[in-house]
């Protein structure tokens, strides 16, 4: 009896409807998570009268992303943050040891094998990362065939307000993801469109078009995305089995380049190009610029990957990195920016490199910020790094 | 102490680090889920040993989506479901109660309000849903101003392969939503993108343009992505409390129409132009081709809305429909097609208006499908409807 009910309690909370209906299922309206306070602290709840534990982890600072709920009579767990700083979130809940999402949060995206929820603290840097009323840029998912694996390969672009209108050539960001990413990370987790629709809009960024490439030279597209669709699953394995670290990528970027160049209303030249990437996107915009020193005029390393794990310097792609970085400074270079947070490991590889340059004559411009090797970090950049581009 | 190994093992399965980096953590190696067997069966896991009953409810026919999973030794609960037919299809678990995700399948969408787990069992038309090794096309998101509603709101534009290359001119296909849903929803539960592309490399559908507009005139966007950034969730409620039935979205469709023709690559006639929808949206490509008989030739209406709830049949945009519809056939329609599942509770009225058509001399091809109000219909009325339009 007890379970007949439970199972008929079960079918109402997923309304399920005689009428054979999607089961969209409207979200229970006396349990509403999260909440962002006022003050900038965030209230989780989660309806869980069986539970015995519930926590949640999050990306932020304060007791490590951690907390622990309390259980009130009506069984719904509740936990409040510490206030926090404006930004960006994600978060899971461990009941009873199950990790997942906040089920009644309706917002989440993928980070690399895991979904996670999403949460913005308003009144700082976050406020670009939102929509706001201001002219919207295009965002495209489109194709182009790479020669070098014999793929088609999915590009993420982001054209700003009024390209298409427009008689207008616009310079270009190419700008790349981590290990484990893939052509989506940027749009989604670095809130790329919205950031640069709203520099645009105070005047901070020239309008530029941006281009996120999949990084993993030898795959077509984010798993999903590709013709192996569900079999290709986003676990970092799958990139560790992966030749991601031969420099083929690298070599072959300027067939991007030469894609976007032409079906793109660019400006195709070394002073309207930027390349930029996280970690090992940093990896990849320092081999880049370094092999095609004619071809960028900006580069950004964001918590770049430059303890070249796994990376075997007698490759063409990464043979006689001095050398090269030498060769980019005499070609010149407008802007070299390197970022990381002082609590990221790859902090004091990042140093390594920085003499490395001193040691070639390349100047480059030093950044460092709080924390690791974490998103909020890489949208920082992002917002810092932009407005230094085409001027 | 058992408190405290707690922790540390929830520490460790979320994979924060001393050195502040992202929680992405890996998936554990040990659990995969689904898997969808060679038989058609599908198998789901989930470790949980705490838990007492964990449950699957899904959109798939065979027990009602229903399954009840067995607790095994090593805390790993598996539950394997019947044999189902070639589908993409949506999930969620309950586990003790919590509705939500997989918590290990990566690959999800959002329906309405709720996030979702998805996989595919191939081998019939989930084919035509799933990225296969042929030409591509482009989708973008992209913003067209309303004078209507003046807002600037947002349209998914699914581009045909070798678009941008090519000086030819395309037929448009408009394509709507229903209610709760937004100009996500056709991409990413109805799997357009993936269709079309397989459907032209087979040569059974014309290249097209395929517009999905949001149906709900007075917003700007899907939720999470207007101005009111997550303050506007997406719940049912926020659309019955819009005034979605007001025929306003209906009479300014011509804004979309003229946007597009001047943003595209259009063939700006008639001839060339198609309009289909489901449910809501079927009810709005009803009256929007009633009151504009001289703009499209085409007409899908897929589990239409056509009930008539909440809608005033006083006010212009539905206002006489009987006149309005023998006014479209004396304009003249090359392809009307009404389909709706038999399980549908909408199905009477959809009969109820091919008896109003009758009587308006308004000649259309009448679609039964098994099953209900689901997106497994809609993504097959698709696949059907498509290869009809612009011969």
């Amino acid at each position: 009896m007890k379970k007949t009910l439970f199972i008929i309690a079960l079918v109402a909370s997923m309304a399920v409807s005689a009428s054979a209906q999607q089961n969209t299922s409207f979200r229970p309206s006396n349990v509403q998570s999260p909440t962002v306070n006022a003050d900038g602290t965030v209230t989780f709840k989660v309806e869980a009268p069986k539970a015995k534990e519930v926590l949640v982890k999050g990306d932020w600072e304060a007791n490590d992303g951690m907390g622990k709920f309390t259980k009130g009579k009506d069984g719904v767990w509740t936990y409040t943050t510490p206030v926090l700083p404006s930004e960006m979130y994600t978060y899971r809940f461990s009941i009873d040891g199950v990790v997942s999402i906040d089920p009644t949060n309706p917002f989440s995206c993928r980070d690399v094998g895991n979904v996670f929820s999403v949460f913005y603290v308003d009144g700082g840097v976050a406020d670009y990362y939102q929509v706001h009323k201001v002219p919207h840029g295009t965002v495209s998912t489109t194709w182009y065939h790479s020669n070098a694996s014999n793929l088609d390969r999915r590009l993420t672009i982001y054209t700003p307000p009024y390209y298409e209108q427009s008689n207008k050539n616009y310079p270009v960001l190419y700008l790349l993801h981590g290990s484990g990413g893939d052509e989506t990370a940027w749009l989604d987790l670095g809130r790329v469109a919205r950031s640069m629709d709203n520099l645009i809009a105070e005047g901070k960024a020239k309008p530029m078009i941006i281009v996120m490439p999949n990084g993993v030279g030898s795959t077509e597209a984010a798993a999903g995305e590709t013709s192996d669709n569900l079999d290709f699953r986003p676990v970092m394995t799958n990139f560790i089995a992966d030749s991601y670290k031969t420099g083929k990528f690298e070599l072959a970027f300027p067939e991007i380049v030469n894609f976007v160049d032409s079906r793109y209303k660019t400006i195709p030249e070394k002073s309207s190009r930027a390349v930029a990437g996280l970690s090992l996107g940093g990896l990849h915009s320092l081999f880049i610029t370094a092999n095609y020193p004619d071809l960028f005029d900006y580069v950004g390393l964001f918590s770049a990957g430059v303890d070249f794990t796994g990376v075997d310097l007698t490759l063409p792609a990464y043979a006689d990195l001095e050398a090269k970085l030498a060769a980019q400074a005499k070609a010149g270079v407008k802007y070299y920016w390197i970022a990381c947070g002082t609590a990221d490991r790859l902090y004091p590889f990042n140093k390594d490199l920085a003499k490395t340059m001193d040691a070639a004559g390349l100047k480059y411009v030093w950044h460092d910020s709080a924390r690791g090797h974490l998103w909020c970090n890489w949208r920082q950049y992002f917002v810092e790094f932009t407005p230094k581009l085409f001027n």
